[in-house]
């Protein structure tokens, strides 16, 4: 799979690709990231990439000329692959959109820096718009490196262990279920004696449980969504009787010992 | 406002630092980020930070010792500062939590590796745990980075601008309207007219027109907790009527030609 990033800042983007995942994907060429300086298609004498909004207010905006030459020069025009701008205004970037973008042989990313984009840029020449969270930030370099990252992780062959992505937060729609490691005693907090036991059939009933729990507690939202059991649908009716029975008021007391 | 990261990987956060807003404000000393490598506080020979899970599954867990040791040589035992962890499990980052964060002088942020923590870390020594959106990532690096950006962008005299915040997307809870800059043409397309009439009233109310038009179109979830005026909700109103109108069936036709 193959990205082109569009960005005024490409440096920043280059220290990320050199660890971890994405170093052994672009070292096993399951993965090629192509970092472009926007400002190298710039053809004024001082380089400029953005100005002063019409209409005023603060602020730069990026023009649109500079973007258009850089993505056409590198990928056609019009462009012969998606062209994505991470923006605020963009859908939001989920576990779902990160399978469907996995599904494409090469994407281009532009990344936004100052107040955005000039409109003309998000009308005539992006092709989609993403948006990783409802935060404000400098510039769209970050969020194509979670891009990215996202979307390599579920390339065939890109993670070591065959089963890594899909035990993961989201895989399954659920949150993970607590994790533990050596050793099995710290400062006097133990490990859950189910881990220890060996019963693998134990363990995975145990793990499915803490998953649905924490995922009920913390983002009940995503049990809308999420692949539930009949045993599953069991616990959640269970917990929520529970909670029902504990948050109605006490039954009246007895007459007190005063009386 | 000071973060202290803690990271097995400190040198991929480094380059972000150096440009733009936090470069500036770093300069400004509106800001400090102190990078500390977790491997830094092992005490074996051979620097271990992980290891397989107790109870089997794929991948490896961040051992709850060297991380207790980093954030308690740091920052004092027990912590004198809010510890996050920065996890999919974590409560959902927006700009509400940025402006929350906002308001400590200190925040420590922890980022994950593998599969995530010993579950212990999460227990005992962290005090919030974040999410920057639900999408697997392979470590908590770039969520750290995001939030230090959104953060530091809602410091006092971090933007050069001081109505640069307040514009953004999400800072009145709507989306952001659209942006243009020179050239006035482009291939044919032109700017909107209002914006070159010098009209401040009517670019005002044009822009305001559009930020709400873009929440309604692409994130109506947004409309239930923004700021909204009646006028407002008056062209929420009659968009919402002109939709339901188009979405009517069409009247019976008359009688037709071959009849």
């Amino acid at each position: 799979m193959r990205f082109d990033v569009f960005s005024l800042f490409p440096s920043v983007l280059q220290a990320y690709l050199e660890i971890s995942i994405l170093q052994r994907a672009i070292e096993r060429e399951l993965l090629e990231v192509h970092l472009h300086d926007i400002r190298a298609w710039t053809t004024d004498r001082h380089h400029i990439t953005d100005e002063p909004p019409y209409g005023g207010g603060g602020g730069m905006v990026m023009k649109v000329e500079p973007v258009f030459a850089a993505v056409e020069d590198v990928l056609g025009a019009p462009p012969q692959s998606p062209v994505i701008l991470l923006t605020p205004q963009g859908r939001t970037f989920t576990q779902k959109v990160a399978y469907e973008l996995a599904e494409y042989p090469r994407l281009a990313l532009v990344c936004g820096r100052y107040e955005g984009f000039d409109e003309r840029i998000r009308q005539h020449l992006a092709t989609d718009e993403i948006s990783i969270g409802d935060y404000v930030l400098t510039g769209g370099e970050l969020p194509a490196l979670i891009l990215i990252d996202a979307v390599t992780r579920l390339i065939p062959g890109a993670l070591g262990d065959p089963t890594g992505a899909s035990d993961d937060s989201f895989a399954s729609g659920l949150l993970e279920y607590p994790q533990y490691t050596r050793p099995a005693e710290f400062r006097g907090w133990t490990v859950p004696e189910v881990l220890l036991s060996g019963n693998h059939a134990e363990i995975a009933r145990w793990r499915r449980e803490q998953a649905l729990r924490r995922t009920w507690e913390r983002r009940p939202d995503l049990l809308n969504t999420a692949d539930l059991t009949d045993r599953d649908r069991k616990l959640l009716d269970r917990w929520e009787a529970e909670r029902a029975a504990a948050s109605r008021p006490e039954p009246d007391p007895s007459p007190s010992a005063s009386e």
